[in-house]
């Protein structure tokens, strides 16, 4: 397998885009990435892009197609990959295979969403669809009542409490600030999360992340071939994937994800590194309770300590290990499908010290972790600053 | 990238399933692959499936995460691929490349489509969502009316008759009588298809491929590993994808697809093939126009000879370039995430002589053409039985 950097990146601004259609959103990504890399948009031999459901919210499947064409790139190959909110992990993960086994050079990796041209009740219906329809959505549940199940679970095992869950959403709230390209700027308190509106109790509107519009891009190359196009080309070192049971009654246990454990596994190996070397991460807090979940999972901390390390500010900026520096999907907004490619993007922007405000000083290896509805899929990614 | 090798594959019976479900679909196809390979679900390191829209057709999104936990194959990575009808084909290209990379080492190649769970009014508004929402469903577009306009433009410019489009669904359902899966054990005759019910003039009711529930699997293995498991590993030779405009009205020519044109281009030139090699192939036939069309851009025949070669019998069981042995979209049926894997799973048998009363004697060569929507995607195989 050949060894693969990314050479540029690219995201649309996150938010609730009533006058931008799903392909400008694309083409808008795709260019800020290709004018990042330095290249021609002719020298492009092939496309990934995750999405999860362009069929249920803007009743356009084979958005590939659509895609390619409107990106200007056809006849080149480009393939949609959908597992839910990790779509764009897989996306990334696929152009990565790609390059690594010769078959392209210069492959986009792409992740977008058009979530907000229905109406509320019907996105969340078809968020449901990435829960099991038969034993989950059958019965009524949605994803703010899956993920407060494990809350609970976690909070009775492990302490946790609403307050920790709360400073996760302040947190990231905090850092979206500092990201010209999230949804919202807007600091909130402990004390605004826990008087926000209930939503499936322990989990309020304010531990919840946001319906959002997006894409982003990455430009993925052989890393041999890298500094022809950027002096700080990022090393893609590992990549994992692995799947959970769709429905949580069948999981060995509700206070984590054997998906992300079996995927962070595969990366660090694949990587050559441990948690511990870890110097940033964007992980997938779709809800507060999912970033404690994640920090645990990843080997940041002791399994049921991840709320304590964030009340103890090991998370935040200048913390130990600063966790979603972006603003996460809490903060910087969740176009599901184009979530795990922003995830790249922010990293990208660190290792390379281009994050302006919330750069993390001398970062030297990051890492991405995107799931899929309630954990059936996890995805993580490795990166590191080329030397 | 590693040379690779299908050792086993598997079908369910395809048709109006209403007593199976999707999750038994899919368990059944991958249980008869894995029996035919004679491996154990143990040995089995990844999965791709492709599915064009299980989000419309049984309201589940994140399939990956679902099947590989109803098929005991969890935790490994499984990651869904959709390009409409094309949807499987490209499940078999990313299996290839995963294999070809060295990353995995058995790889199971799977398509998936649930048609029948609802109303028939609701099928076709879902399959056309594989078309621009905003320049042909907006306008009332469906599929049959696309390839009405093709077929049209074919008929004034090359001559191509109404006769010679039903002949290919009188030679696609022959050949389906030979299929044990296939949807239609009926025979029809060219005044059959004149007199069926118009649907888009010029195409009556039996040029249109049907409505279908089915499963279909394909396991890949490095090709120097494939004698450990078969006497007849069937080697993936070459693989091309390509894409063209979502809608018919960007399009450089409506006699042809360019898509497929260049994706038989990049395959036969991996392959190290001319279309002259080719003992028999199976093509995209949703309409009967677009097998004519197919046959002409795959290079078995001049442009506008279509009509003709089939007229003289030269894509008949028997005849100089056999087409669609299994009996095609047409008569074998075509869910459409599984059509593309179900064509491989055709061409192995073939290639391995064990496709019974359809037996291309001596096949050495054979490829796979699939096409997503009226051709935004098309993906092409080429298969060598192995030495």
């Amino acid at each position: 397998m050949r060894k693969v950097a990314i050479i540029g990146v690219g995201l649309t601004k996150f938010g609730e885009l009533w006058d931008v259609s799903f392909r400008q959103m694309i083409v808008e990504a795709g260019a800020r990435a290709i004018e990042d890399a330095g290249i021609d948009g002719k020298q492009i031999d092939a496309m990934y892009v995750g999405n999860m459901s362009a069929g249920q919210f803007i009743h356009q499947e084979h958005i590939a197609s659509l895609i390619v064409d409107h990106a200007g790139l056809l006849p080149i190959p480009c393939t949609r990959v959908e597992a839910a909110c990790a779509s764009g992990g897989l996306a990334l993960r696929q152009a990565f295979i790609a390059v690594a086994s010769g078959i392209h050079d210069i492959v986009v990796a792409a992740g977008i969403e058009k979530m907000t041209d229905i109406l509320a009740e019907q996105t969340t219906e078809a968020l449901a669809t990435a829960a099991d329809q038969e034993w989950e959505a059958f019965v009524g549940s949605t994803f703010p009542g899956i993920y407060a199940l494990m809350a609970r679970r976690h909070m009775h095992e492990y302490g946790t409490t609403e307050e920790q869950m709360a400073m996760v959403a302040v947190k990231n709230h905090h850092n979206a600030c500092f990201n010209p390209c999230a949804q919202y700027h807007m600091e909130v308190t402990i004390e605004d999360v826990l008087k926000s509106a209930l939503v499936a109790s322990p989990l309020k509107l304010l531990d919840c992340s946001p319906i959002t519009d997006g894409a982003a891009c990455a430009i993925l190359v052989p890393a041999e071939k890298a500094r022809r196009y950027t002096d700080t080309p990022i090393l893609i070192a590992g990549t994992g994937q692995a799947s959970d049971a769709i429905s949580l009654h069948d999981r060995q246990t509700l206070t984590g994800l054997r998906a992300t454990v079996e995927a962070v596994r595969a990366a660090y190996k694949m990587a050559g590194v441990e948690a511990r070397d870890v110097d940033l991460a964007e992980v997938h807090d779709c809800f507060t309770i999912a970033e404690i979940m994640a920090i645990e999972d990843l080997g940041f901390c002791k399994k049921g300590e991840g709320g304590k390390i964030t009340e103890q500010g090991e998370t935040a900026l200048g913390g130990r290990i600063p966790i979603n520096t972006s603003g996460g999907l809490k903060g910087k907004g969740h176009p599901v499908g184009a979530t795990g490619i922003a995830q790249a993007v922010e990293i990208a922007q660190q290792l390379s010290g281009e994050a302006g405000k919330r750069q993390v000083e001398g970062a030297q290896i990051g890492l991405t972790h995107n799931v899929g509805g309630s954990g059936g899929t996890a995805v993580v990614h490795i990166f590191k600053r080329g030397d």
